[in-house]
C-alpha cells in the first residue's frame, strides 16, 4: 500500500489564514531578550485576568453531584438555555429557551449560523479587517466571502456604502462582529441602525458575532444589534469565552431573533446541523446558570484593566514616529498603523512583524491575518500591565531603530 | 420581512434517522407504570455506573490552578496526546503525540474522519445494523452510504463478502465498529485478519470506531485493528465517553495508524478541519493523562455489572415465544430478533416498540433507527439490575399478551 491516499477537496480548502502567515513567519526571537507574545486572543494566559471564583464553585458542585456527565439535547440543556435566554433578553429581543443552541464554542455557533443559512452557491459578506474564522468557515462549505470594508479613520465602523454596493442577488446573510476582532471598535446604536436599514432594505438576514458582548470601555456601549430591531431576523452568537475568561471550556450559543417569524427553516437546519457533533461539555453547561449570574462588577473590574491597558499603550506609542494607533473602544485589541514609508526597511504588515521578532522579541499578528488591505498590526492588550509596558517599550524602540 | 429564509441544502439533508423515527413514535406511556428507558446509550443516567473519583479530583485539581482555562492548539495539548498515544499503542499500533487528534468527542472524531477521507462523489462502506451518525456525517457531506451487512446469526460479524461486493472505484474508505452498537458484539481476531486482507486487496483505509474499546465481557477480548497490520492504514476513533463513563464531557480522539506512511495529506486535512471549531474542553483535556491511568479494575468491575445486566436479560427472556436474543459479548446493547409472523397484531419492530410504551411504559429503540433490514429491538442494558428485571419482564409479559 505506497499509494498516497488523497485527502477532500473540503478539507484541502479549509484554511485558516493566520495560520498561513504565521506558519510562515520567519521568527526567532532575540535570544537576550525575554520573549513576549501580543498575539493570542486569549486573556487567560498571563493569570492577570482569571474567571471568578463562583464559578469554580458551580463546576466543582456540578462536577461532585455526579449528574452532569451523561448525554443532554444537542441544542443545549434547558436550565442553561433559559439562562442565556433571560440573560440576553432586552429592547426588541425577547428570547425564551428555544431561541438558544448553545454550541461548542462561538467558533461552532458560527458554524452551524453559516452553515444553516448559506448554501455553496451564495455568498456571505464578512467585514474587512476581519477575525480570520469566518473565512475558513465559509470556504470550507464552498461558500464565497465578499468583503465589506471597515473605516480606520471612522474608528473602524463599517464603509456601508461598500457594504451595500456588496449584495447581490447570491448574497445569503450579512456577518457583522461588534465588538471587532481585530480592531477594538464598538458600534454606537446610530451605526447599527443604519446597518438594519440596509438589512431591511434587501431582506438579508445577519449573523451578528457578539462574542465580545459587554467588554467596553468607560463612555462607550455594547448594543446587541437584535435589541433594536423588529423587522430584521438575526443570528446572535455569543459564549462564554471572553468576557467570563474561559476560552477553553468550549461553551457557545445563538440566540435567534425572529421578530417576523420567517426562520423556522433555519431553526431546523441549526437543530440537524447540531446533530453532528452533539453539543457542548455538559459540565460547564450545568454552570452555565451560575457562570451568567457572575456579579456584572467583575467584569467591569477586569474592562477597567484592559482599557488601563489600552491607555497604556496609547501613551507609551504617543509620538512614537511611523505609527497610528486607532484607539480602540472595548474588547481586547488595538491596531497600529504602520506608515511604511516612514520606514527604511520594511516592506509591509509581515515584514514588521518578522523584524519586530527578531530584534525585538515581541509577537503580534499583522494585518494580513484579517485580511487587512492596509498595514496594519494586531496588538492584544490583555496582558499584565508589566508585559505591556515592556512589550510597547519595544515596539517604539524598535520604529525609531528603523525610521528613514 | 415576511419572506420566510431558506435554509441550506448542507442542513436539509443534516438527518439523523433515530430523531425522524422516534419523534413519529405514539408514544405515549402506560400511567399505571413507572416509564422505564432501554433507549439511550448514556451509562449514567442511573447513577449505578458513575466516573471514578480520582478523575474527578483530577479535574478538580486543573479547574483550581486555573491554567486549564486557555485556548489549547486544535489537535489538543500536547500532555493528552501523549498519554493517548501512550494508552493504545500496542501490537503493529506505535503511537506518538502526532497521530493523535482530540476531538469534541468520538462523534467529532469520527467527522474529522469521514470529512478528510471522503470526498462528495465517493462513498462509504458503513455497517447495518449500524450506529446512525454514520450515515448522518456522511449524508451531511453529501457522500453515499453503501452498507454491508452484520449477521445475526453468526454473532453480528461482517458478512464480508457482501462487504467485498459494495466496494467500487468510487469506495473512499471501509468503516468499522468494534465492539457495536447496536449489536453488542466484539469481534474475534481472525475476523479482524480477514477484514485486513480486504482493505489490502483493494487499497483501502479504515476507520475504526472502537468507542467501546475494552468494553468486553469475560472470556472475549478487544482487538484494536490497527494493532494487527502493518500494511493497512487505520483511523481509530475514541474517546471517553463509554468506558470512562463521560458522554457528556465531550472528549474524544483519532490515533493515525500509518504503518506505510499514505496519510500526510489526510493528517493535513484532518489537521484543517479540526481548526473549523478549535478542539475540545481545555479543562477536561488536562485530566486527561490522569483519566486514562484510572486503574483497569475499575472497568473491569464496570463491564461485570453490564454483563450480569445482559445474562439477566438473557435469563428473563428465555423461552418467551416470539423472541430470540443475540448474546452480546460486551458494550452495553443487545438486541432482541422479533418473530413478527408469531404475534396476532405486530406489524414490525417500530410498531412492537410503540405498543411496548403504551402498554408497558418501557422504551426501547427499533432496528429502523440503525438500518436493520429485519425486525430487531434494541436494549440498552446500563439501567440498574431491579430496572432491569422489571422493564425485560414487562417486555416478557408484553409477548405473552401479543402472541397468536
Ligand atoms: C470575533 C470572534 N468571534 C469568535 C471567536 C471564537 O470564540 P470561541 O473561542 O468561543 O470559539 C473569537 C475568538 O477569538 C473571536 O475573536
Ligand atoms: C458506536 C458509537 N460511536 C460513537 C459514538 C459517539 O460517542 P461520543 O459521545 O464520544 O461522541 C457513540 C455514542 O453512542 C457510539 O455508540
Amino acid at each position: 500500500m505506497a499509494k498516497k491516499i488523497k485527502a477532500s477537496k473540503v478539507s484541502k480548502r479549509t484554511r485558516n489564514p493566520i495560520r498561513q502567515i504565521v506558519d510562515n513567519l520567519k521568527v526567532e526571537p532575540n535570544k537576550d531578550k525575554e520573549f513576549i507574545s501580543l498575539a493570542l486572543g486569549d486573556p487567560t494566559t498571563h493569570g492577570n485576568l482569571k474567571i471568578h471564583q463562583s464559578c469554580v464553585d458551580s463546576v466543582t458542585k456540578h462536577l461532585n453531584s455526579f449528574k452532569a456527565n451523561g448525554y443532554g439535547p444537542s441544542v443545549g440543556t434547558l436550565p442553561a438555555r433559559e439562562a442565556i435566554a433571560k440573560k440576553y433578553s432586552g429592547g426588541f429581543a425577547n428570547y425564551v429557551a428555544k431561541d438558544i443552541v448553545i454550541a461548542s464554542g462561538c467558533s461552532d455557533a458560527l458554524n452551524l449560523c453559516i452553515g444553516a443559512l448559506c448554501d455553496d452557491t451564495q455568498n456571505i459578506l464578512i467585514p474587512r479587517p476581519g477575525f480570520s474564522l469566518y473565512e475558513t468557515l465559509a470556504s470550507s462549505k464552498g461558500i464565497e466571502c465578499k468583503f465589506y470594508n471597515l473605516l480606520p479613520d471612522q474608528q473602524w465602523m463599517i464603509d456601508l456604502k461598500d457594504l451595500e454596493a456588496q449584495i447581490d442577488s447570491k448574497t445569503a446573510c450579512i456577518l457583522i462582529n461588534n465588538p471587532s476582532n481585530p480592531c477594538g471598535s464598538v458600534y454606537p446604536k446610530s451605526h447599527l441602525m443604519d446597518l438594519i436599514q440596509i438589512a431591511i432594505k434587501y431582506d438579508l438576514p445577519v449573523i451578528a458575532d457578539e462574542i465580545y458582548a459587554d467588554m467596553v470601555f468607560e463612555g462607550h456601549e455594547f448594543h446587541a444589534l437584535a435589541s433594536l430591531t423588529d423587522k430584521v431576523p438575526i443570528l446572535s452568537c455569543g459564549g462564554l469565552a471572553k468576557k467570563y475568561l474561559v476560552p477553553g471550556w468550549r461553551v457557545g450559543w445563538i440566540c435567534i431573533h425572529d421578530p417576523t417569524d420567517v426562520l423556522s427553516e433555519i431553526r431546523d437546519g441549526i437543530m440537524n446541523l447540531s446533530q453532528l457533533i452533539i453539543g457542548s461539555n455538559s459540565l460547564i453547561q450545568a454552570a452555565v446558570p451560575d457562570i451568567l449570574a457572575t456579579d456584572e462588577s467583575f467584569n467591569k473590574e477586569n474592562m477597567k484593566q484592559l482599557q488601563g491597558n489600552a491607555e497604556l499603550c496609547i501613551e507609551l506609542l504617543q509620538g512614537c514616529p511611523g505609527i497610528t494607533v486607532v484607539k480602540p473602544q472595548g474588547a481586547m485589541y488595538l491596531m497600529l498603523k504602520i506608515e511604511i514609508e516612514k520606514f527604511k526597511d520594511i516592506t509591509d504588515d509581515v515584514d514588521f512583524v518578522e523584524k519586530l521578532v527578531q530584534e525585538q522579541s515581541v509577537l503580534c499578528l499583522p494585518g494580513q491575518c484579517f485580511q487587512c488591505p492596509e498595514p496594519f498590526v494586531r496588538i492584544v492588550f490583555s496582558p499584565p500591565k508589566e508585559k505591556i509596558h515592556e512589550s510597547v517599550s519595544r515596539i517604539k524602540e524598535f520604529c525609531l531603530n528603523h525610521l528613514k
